[in-house]
């Protein structure tokens, strides 16, 4: 037996089986998903294991590795987030967004942290050691709310749109507040003395991690697409393209200090509708599924991890500041949405509604984010007090709230997601809406959100899609991209029915099928009896022979590595069977 | 800058970026890769890479290692192999396949070993320090034919099935005779004295390694199609299985010193079946492009990391040694293949005419694997040698025997793949022949292939599919599915070439696309024209308005995070819309 050589693939494979396994047991019995969240459930499956392991080993299990943890587990989540993120609420929102993110982020920061501090001055509570910047740090790792923690919960709960939008939308884009605080905080935390110069530079820090967070996404994002312009002859490596193009984003922002999480995000978003009009049907599958798939496994051992790490040694039991960190969390995140709101409202037609603003305040999550950051501060006497904090504040969150927010929005009668997907019509109206709030706009003079997609569409149509585009001439639109897609899936449709006709086969089956009104069907049933050597039939049916024989000459292309089969194939031959009929047209 | 800390994964993704990237190089200008095999063509890469990062750093560039390339980059490879595996010639072929990589290997092995121990008896060569056990350690390691190169060579000629199997399972199976051989000799050299008993122990373990790796497999093969029979809920992890456990498969084997390749493919063949019975379309079609693309990332990684390795100072030449192994590995296959197939060919009436048996001794090619084994080597006095040459007769192999293999195969007119696949006529002409001859086996009581065929087939319907398929009720026959799949190809060239036709938009396009006779379509027109107000047709109207209204009403699922959009919709609704077609008949 030789364990060592195989450790590590090893039992990685074993965490990542186990996290698949349990998701399937959950999903087998299928009450309980509805009653508590899967995140939850996940946590207890780790709560139990954690406890097996301090049971049997007799000493703390490990810890989830922070590097593990923002190298390894959170980018797959991130990409998907980014990648499904559906762009046009985002973008409506967006404003609504950075201000919960950026100004939100920071009130809450500062707020916990100083009414935390006021806590410490109590002398009854013994916690007069922890400095104000330690409570500032502290502070600057709680407020954050994960991304992580809310798609879990709220994809369950179906909120509609722009509510969903504006929790996780803030939860992804609070990243850079929340680096560029931790950072700032912990080195004053080293520093001798804090000069005004530094606090200078931390604002203009935020900028540049942010921004330059988008700029390595978005520099990415284009390249992957630029990329995909040259596989048309070695399809099967094109899903790679999407993956290592946001896996690299990710590393080269997490290198430079900037927030990855935002060029993963801008990545994903950028490279998109390119990557998608490049790659392979089935190419486009595989990105898909298995970006649910990546994603879906990082967040159940996200989940498992957090629970088996919250068993152990590493806690220092405080309750005043636990509880009161508890409590300002809630308070500091509820006064913020409502003062933040008011302002929102202010300037626009759509309010947010105070039902809403409750669920965004009682949305605010904290998850994994929060718990491998306060491991990674660096060791002073009150380390493990944080990280007791810090653990009951995301189980509170996970479990109190997780919990309670489905019936609360059920009580509440919480504008739900509508459960279909918008027809043509409506999507046509849309966009015609669109074109003339820009013409409006334009006219006017109002440099608004229209104005500005209009003029992004068409630096989009004019250069963007010339450079990253492999079939440029003539772009389809939307439109006609949709009713292909419809078609092709009323195509799979019938065939899975049965319904396809084959000319030849069943004449009457396929009037049937392709809905030839009864009488008519007895008419050319009638006719085909009575005048049976009729030329014009007689010249169908060799069409018909000749393109079944076509159909059989041709079954399947040879085999090769580097092809599936059927590949690239159907195509053509649609396209030799429409030549083959305008011939016989 | 913080290299340090994303330093692991930016350079794994770095590499795989450059190795796909070179991919899509030498795929861009088209006639190079006709003439060179790509293998070629991607050492030749490494070994340029090599030279930049030697003349650079001024020592040699790192050598893969080997761990590395036994746990991450083989797998994938076999994997696939196995998947794809084409399992009637294979199993028609196995006695052969067998003889080959069992018998060959061991009489290549120690045909190489004696006669370079011959050579090194040769005062004038000055390698009388080199003993017949190290003699025989190489000859174990350069004796196996490396299935990653045979691959790569012989998917680009395209020889018949049978010589492309023969080839292809004897490098594949060979390595339970490999790993045996190689750690019986690497054992004996570090003994000092050496018992009968331990060659007869060597002996025995020949077949636990080989048999229980066929078990290690089909165990975790079997489990992983029981796994997903449960995996309805949550399409989206399904394919992690097929992964998850034929990864496991191999490390369990690993980790008892048994084959990995040969379990990894028992794992991969014996789940094929019920795992593409279980799982859904998407699922099967992510896990055929993922397996394509795994390996064929894998593979151009090894031979780019061949290349770079082969730059560098771990070399002692020694012209006679490295000239006589390359001869000896010549000579030694050609004899072996020889002797070998006049056996097979008195056994058989199919014989292996004398131009395939020249392609199948010519066709030994040695890779990575050989490389990985020599770089294992205990370290001692001649390990330079041994890598010398080793590195020597893969490139002999890999370049000279892989770029003149394609212009001999078209010289000796070598019978081709076929490159159609067969029509349905033909297998259910080929199903006939086999029950009959199972038949006439059970009736002659002579328990050849076919008998032993039907017999597993029994069980296989009887017990396994009853344990591992989830829909077991009314199995289809494999007749069924080729037609529903080519239904469903059908349907998505009609849809692609526009020719779907929707009843009620165009009556008449409709009828021409669904070849109604162009008289017969007059006559409908002609008709309705005459009594519109038929209760009939009015009827008819109703039901496709009925169905439409129906596709209108359901365009889309609400969005979840573990479904994909249209997941498991289209069937459901396809039922719906046949039992609607029921009522109104």
């Amino acid at each position: 037996l030789d364990y060592q050589h195989v450790q590590v693939p090893f039992e990685i494979t074993l965490w990542i089986m186990l996290a698949s396994l349990a998701k399937i047991g959950f999903h087998l019995y299928n009450k309980l998903p509805s009653v508590v969240p899967e995140s939850c459930l996940l946590i207890f499956v780790g709560l139990i294991m954690g406890g097996i392991i301090y049971g049997l080993n007799d000493r703390s299990p490990p810890v989830m590795d922070s590097d593990i943890f923002f190298l390894y587990l959170l980018p797959p989540i991130v990409l998907d987030a980014g990648y499904f993120m559906p762009s046009r609420p985002f973008f409506e929102n967006i404003g609504t967004i950075l201000l919960y993110a950026v100004v939100g982020t920071i009130w809450n920061v500062f707020g916990i942290g100083f009414s935390l501090y006021g806590i410490c001055q109590v002398k009854a509570f013994r916690l007069q050691d922890v400095s104000l910047l330690h409570n500032l740090l502290f502070g600057s790792l709680i407020a954050a709310v994960d991304p992580v923690a809310v798609l879990a919960v709220f994809e369950e709960i179906h909120v509609n749109e722009k509510l969903h939008i504006l929790v996780f939308g803030e939860s992804l884009l609070n990243d850079a507040v929340t680096v560029v605080l931790y950072k700032l905080f912990r080195s004053f935390c080293e520093m001798p003395t804090i000069k005004s110069v530094d606090v200078f530079a931390g604002v203009g820090k935020f900028f540049v991690v942010g921004l330059g967070g988008v700029l390595v996404g978005l520099s990415f994002g284009f390249t992957a697409a630029f990329t995909t312009r040259f596989t048309k002859d070695i399809r099967v490596i094109e899903p790679l393209f999407v993956f290592l193009y946001s896996y690299l984003s990710y590393l080269t922002a997490e290198m430079f200090h900037l927030s990855g999480i935002v060029a993963i995000i801008s990545c994903a978003m950028g490279m998109k509708r390119y990557v998608e009009a490049n790659i392979s049907l089935k190419s486009h599958t595989t990105v898909k599924y298995f970006m649910k798939m990546w994603s879906s496994v990082s967040d159940t051992l996200i989940f498992i991890f957090l629970g088996v790490s919250t068993i152990g040694e590493n806690h220092e039991w405080n309750w005043p500041y636990i509880c009161f960190t508890v409590i300002f969390c809630l308070i500091w995140r509820a006064l913020g949405v409502l003062v933040l709101t008011f302002f929102v409202n202010r300037f626009h037609v759509n309010t947010i509604t105070s039902k809403d603003q409750f669920i965004i305040a009682y949305g605010g999550l904290r998850g994994a984010i929060c718990f491998s950051l306060v491991f990674l501060l660096p060791d002073f006497r009150r380390k493990k007090l944080f990280i007791a904090a810090t653990t009951v504040v995301i189980l509170f969150t996970v479990f109190i709230q997780g919990m309670t927010i489905r019936p609360l929005v059920d009580l509440l009668a919480v504008k739900r997601k509508r459960e279909s997907a918008p027809t043509v019509g409506e999507q046509i109206h849309i966009r015609f809406l669109d074109h003339l709030l820009a013409g409006i706009e334009d006219i006017s003079g109002h440099w608004g959100q229209y104005y500005w997609k209009d003029k992004l569409e068409y630096f989009n149509s004019k250069y963007l899609q010339k450079i990253l585009l492999r079939e440029y001439d003539q772009p389809k639109s939307s439109i006609v991209l949709l009713y292909e897609k419809l078609e092709r899936k009323h195509a799979i449709e019938l065939a899975q029915a049965g319904q396809l006709g084959h000319g030849p086969a069943h004449p009457s089956f396929l009037c049937s099928a392709f809905l030839c009104s009864s009488s008519d069907r007895t008419v050319i049933t009638d006719q085909k009896l009575e005048d049976t050597p009729n030329p014009d039939v007689l010249d169908n049916m060799q069409e018909i022979l000749a393109r079944n024989l076509y159909r059989i000459r041709r079954t399947g292309p040879a085999y090769n590595r580097h092809t599936l089969p059927g590949d690239s194939e159907p195509t053509e031959q649609a396209k030799e069977i429409l030549i083959l009929r305008h011939k016989s047209l």
